[in-house]
């Protein structure tokens, strides 16, 4: 008895160590079972689930490993079981889209269960938390615009990129019209793929065209990815004008190459007023930098938690504020909501503005689906 | 000295029982020093890489771990270095694209090196060993087609589903022409990204195209997998007609819903001569059940590594003879090329057959990159 206590203490003492060391918890004890397999899990996988409280439940099949933990921003300890299958338990999360992953011996690895997404500067796994709101970027049976991947020559860095273009549902059936489009940017170590892939873009907008809450328009996602963006010659920036992330490649890619493309390919209306620009997190730096930057190209601007813009800073912009249909500035409620009294400021200075903070989200997707949603309801109208 | 040796031989014995045991070896060392970023690698990362005899050297960062191993067929044991990093070096592979996995502790993991391919029925990563005739499917600064991305209704199964249309570059610009179209099938525990992805068959078309050795079809590309195909009301099979991979539910999909939504959605023309179907491996044992189990519907059948087709089962497929057009068997050179065989039958049965077998690869995709690109250039003309 002695002994087994003393064996329970040195355990204890053993496994709090490890924890501390490695900054892990233990899994949550208050779960409800009434765990569901994850929406964006592998065809026939049951795990990851999650449950009505947003828990999250993993497993990991690796008899042979002496450690695993569930990374999900905070991590958990996962426990063996005699069939060397692990599993974790985690507190509630927030509703909507979190990157996370699998740490196996120290090793980071994706979750096998659920498909790909890239995220973080590389493909790993996700988890959707059901909120009360998903509805709006579900898949419905209701008429289908499409995302098409387009290949296009580059001449500012002398090679074939490639892009997703949103086409409404009507775009093919009416051969002669030419519609609105907006550039929206995915975030920093993401991609081109996000805003279908994680955010929904094609479902936010067939579900808002057919309730008749936003006009239809094309959307053009591209790689904003400054520092994987190589300029040649001309268009060669001097080493010294670069910040680290190279923020001024992607603008030059845009202006010289995917604006033109576009306008060239797709049936869009090519003048500022049925321009715009929105990005999430960096892309909603690029937003501010390129639209302040090029005042007269775009009448629309969205920076969903990426900064704000200043009543100086429209000022210093010569023909911003004459062009300027609306500035969009948004956040989720659990970052810093300065986006409101931003907003108020830009309206005092004759701007039409507008701010939205996304309830009980953080700086993560469901703050930018939501974003989105918002967004595309007040443009080109 | 004499210890040392001791040591030594020790450590080869466990060494190599511990190969034996997992059926595992060391890294080649007849490697030439030439290795390359594989071609699918996420921006910005060096290994996995490729070198001039198509020797893969793989390397993970994971100094917690006890055993790393590189499986790419073979498996391969990783040797740790001082700073944690794995490392190890195979053999010359076949040119062409192979999966591959890192197993950490015997936990099979994707190698956060490259970018995620769905293959064996989960995303991992891939490796492309360069052929001499890799050009045919490289994205070229030619007229661009665009892959789409179709959701649609399924009656047969009751939900949305979604599947990959190539659209040729001329496609837009010519309102009012319409064009044959090809359904095209991956294979067991891939999925509707495979084509495209890893097949290239976007690049494979755009260029015969371009080069005149092609006319411009359409391809839809859906997911096959019968078992995961769960279909619903009059359509939900009798259980014992099932077989184990659940064939028929694709046919179902196929007929009942994916054609009509293709021939309502774009402009193709809607009869068996301008349509083809085309399948590799299981999807070319669904190319040939389908096309035999409806003889008038397709005037063209490809299978690539996919079985063949007999004059008997001609004979058996009343109306199969009169429609047919082309029946194209392949397969690689590693493979069991009996495809030859079979198109001269057919040839002497009065039908027109082709066989082509892919010279120095197996059971993989450069085996139906280049079936594609023979059986492009025949079709439709």
């Amino acid at each position: 008895m002695k002994r087994n206590l003393l064996l329970v203490i040195v355990l204890a003492v053993v496994s709090a160590s490890a924890q501390q060391r490695n900054n892990t918890v233990p899994s949550f004890t208050g779960a409800v079972e009434d765990f569901k397999p994850n929406a964006t899990n592998q065809p026939g996988r049951q795990y990851p689930m999650v449950n009505s409280q947003g828990a999250v439940r993993v497993q990991l099949r690796a008899p042979g490993a002496t450690s695993v933990q569930l990374d999900l921003g905070r991590r958990y300890e996962m426990v063996k079981d005699e069939r060397g299958v692990w599993t974790a338990t985690s507190a509630p999360q927030d509703v909507g889209f979190h990157y996370y992953q699998l740490i196996v011996d120290g090793t980071p690895m994706p979750d096998p269960g659920t498909v790909s997404f890239f995220g973080a500067g590389r493909w790993g796994s996700g988890i959707e938390i059901p909120s009360a709101d998903m509805d709006f970027w579900q898949v419905k049976n209701v008429p289908q615009g499409r995302v098409v991947e387009q290949y296009y020559w580059s001449k500012a860095t002398e090679s074939m990129r490639h892009c997703y273009v949103y086409l409404p549902a009507e775009y093919d059936k009416n051969p002669n019209k030419k519609y609105p489009v907006l550039y929206l940017q995915h975030g920093n170590a993401e991609n081109e793929y996000g805003w279908s892939v994680q955010g929904h873009a094609g479902q936010i907008m067939d579900n808002l065209i057919a309730e008749k809450k936003a006009v239809p328009f094309l959307i053009v996602m591209d790689y904003g990815q400054g520092q994987n963006i190589h300029l040649k010659g001309q268009y060669a920036p001097q080493q010294a004008q670069q910040d680290s992330r190279n923020n001024d490649a992607f603008q030059v890619v845009l202006l010289t190459d995917i604006i033109p493309m576009v306008e060239r390919e797709y049936r869009v209306i090519a003048d500022a007023q049925h321009r715009g620009m929105a990005g999430l997190s960096m892309g909603g730096g690029q937003t501010r930098r390129i639209t302040l930057a090029n005042p007269k190209t775009f009448a629309y601007v969205g920076m969903f938690s990426g900064g704000t813009i200043s009543p100086d800073d429209v000022n210093a912009a010569d023909g911003f504020k004459s062009t300027n249909k609306l500035v969009f500035m948004s956040c989720g409620s659990k970052e810093n909501p300065r986006v409101m009294e931003a907003a108020e400021n830009l309206r005092k200075a004759g701007l039409n503005a507008t701010g939205y903070v996304s309830e009980g989200t953080a700086h993560e997707w469901h703050t930018w689906r939501r974003s989105l949603y918002q967004f595309a309801q007040l443009i080109f109208k």
